[in-house]
């Protein structure tokens, strides 16, 4: 991990920090919620200038520009309010920018990093449009996080859940990330069981190896008869 | 994708929109009703002439009747008013027929498309036959669709569900799609992670090449030894 | 299919109409109500009598005695009325003893028919249970059917479930056929796409088919040179 | 199995009926009470023994440490009131210890016994913590079970559920668990599925062993020929 991308992980923890507190806590002082505001847009800063050395890093400008066209959108939409929310894609990618040694391990850190930072930022904004709706039942950052958890795993009690349309979408997203979040655990570990119970292809690799050495003798065999 | 196809895409775009207009817009006058019923019935009939011209270019007329049975129920049980439903089927059909390079990537497109006409041919329905229900609690379309993607996805919170017995069945049929949709999800994706960590057959099939080369060494210091 | 497995086929149909009828129709004369009890009565007889014949015709009597523990537990405890459920194992029993030809066609047929016999007679019984218990709400058929399909989906919208214990054992029984079946749709469906996929198999089969004709070469070479 | 292994387990036999007795029946005496906690603590003992003994026969006390820290967590968290749940922890090591042949067996074993114990010291706590908790609605053994089984396969209906804060961990808890079990189930049906489908490996096998014949044909005939 560079010295850069530390930079943009605390500048990622940063953020998550300054989106979170002025939402749990509703008595924060005007100063206070303006110092939150300063570091959610500094953070975002930071990341719009990562983007920037990227691209001018690039050989071919206009090919870069088509493949990161998500990361573009997730740096300019968030600028609308009702989508501050997508803020963690930056992050997220961050995140992916960092290797792990096997791909499985990869898959499974990523799973746990992805799960956690989108249950987070789900459960903060989804309390902040359903707080004060009318007809609501999501009133604690406890309700949030539990109906969060509820919907990723797709239980779904029915206990708490969004009336606002904005509520919705933040559910619908979450459930189509617990779809992603059950398969990818499923697929991971379907792979690990295959991979320790598939033994063959090392006794295919064994029995190839020994042919080698049969041949090898015959090289030699026929070498001395010359 | 030829001329014909095009024109069948657009037949289903046409369907579904005329289908959703007078779903969603009760206040719709009886001219503009009339239009989109005759919208609907125009394209159910270029699906059917499609069908005939599939089936007239086939060699063996009776083997390509029975193994287009479905297709055949799918083009005549709509024009019972409750599987009007079922005008889908020939759209996945078509989607179908497109072909796209590797497996994997059709199977992921087929599952973005299938998953978004079924859910909003679904969704309409449920709104059209749960509105004015006694005891309902599907009232407008955010309620469906909500609804829609709360069962496909498995969660099922239960804030709001069918009542009547039409509802139902679209209900169990969208439960059934939810299954096979995660179903399909998991295991593409553990076919992926199984490929990239599989790399042992590639190591086998190098083993092999050299041993052929060992092979080819052979016979030319035979030929030399003659 | 023989004629014994038939008649046995025809005998759990049999079976089921006679468990339906007096559940889902409650102004049953008793004479009728009688009827149904002897036809209940008489196709468990022929359960029994296969049993005794299959038993007969082992070689081994004590270790078929040992591996048949469960069917003669499925034979012996629906005398109890409230174990009546488990008349269904000897019929899943029949169908399994009927070969399809690939592993993946009878797994995916057994996954069809079993979940079709548990999911009805899982409602039938519950329905029998519930109607009347204080408390509940699942009266009709329709309530039963409905509670039992989203049930065995994992979806659980909670607005109808079982209160006695009886509907919750039954519950409990159909959670875990729901997550049986999730599980043997995804892996079938895996293990399909997987073998779409992977076709170097088939490469290295040809690599090493080409070496043993280099290797013929090379003897028939030697053949000629001695 | 040894002696010692075989004393574990009947000390966690022990310790489950020692932390059920109590919950489940509320009138009991103080001694009685005195009595169970006594059980709960001495068997605990046990497995810090246990631990004890394990960490003295290690070569690399350091590493040994590192490597069992959850162990150690698990043993210790305990003695805080709330987080007694944890003592299923060492239980779980245990049954993980005793070997079974083949990999799959060892799964599946593994997965009936953890979910049941899992499942079932969460229902005793989340009743122990529900019962007289304001709002709450599991107040019998039979609902905390229930809820607890409809947690653990996601289906959630939603008529009982945790409403303390305690009470919702080890529904977060239950909910995980249940996305492994799931997970774990789907991903050994795959494995087991593909092993059944994929025989083209032994085709292969056989290939490779027949290349190997006429190899030491050719050795014999050169060795003939000089």
């Amino acid at each position: 991990m560079s010295r850069w991308e530390f930079t943009l992980l605390l500048a990622a923890a940063a953020f998550l920090a300054a989106y979170a507190v002025p939402i749990l806590d509703t008595g924060l002082a005007p100063a206070e919620r303006h110092l939150c505001n300063a570091v959610e847009w500094l953070t975002w800063g930071l990341f719009v200038f990562d983007y920037v050395v990227e691209f001018r890093k690039s050989n071919n400008k206009r090919k870069w520009m088509i493949r990161h066209i998500v990361d573009f959108a997730a740096l300019i939409l968030p600028m609308l309010r009702p989508l501050r929310l997508l803020r963690i894609v930056p992050m997220l990618r961050v995140l992916n920018r960092m290797t792990v040694a096997s791909l499985r391990g990869r898959v499974a850190a990523y799973i746990v990093a992805t799960t956690f930072l989108v249950g987070f930022t789900a459960s903060l904004t989804c309390l902040d449009v359903e707080r004060y709706a009318p007809g609501s039942n999501i009133h604690t950052f406890g309700d949030s996080a539990w109906w969060t958890i509820a919907t990723m795993t797709t239980v779904g009690y029915g206990d708490h859940y969004p009336v606002t349309t904005e509520g919705r979408f933040i559910g619908a997203a979450l459930m189509i990330s617990g779809i992603a979040l059950l398969g990818t655990v499923t697929a991971t570990l379907a792979s690990w069981i295959t991979e320790q119970v598939e033994r063959d292809d090392d006794r295919l690799l064994s029995e190839i190896r020994s042919l080698r050495q049969d041949i090898a003798k015959l090289q030699r065999q026929q070498a001395n008869s010359r």
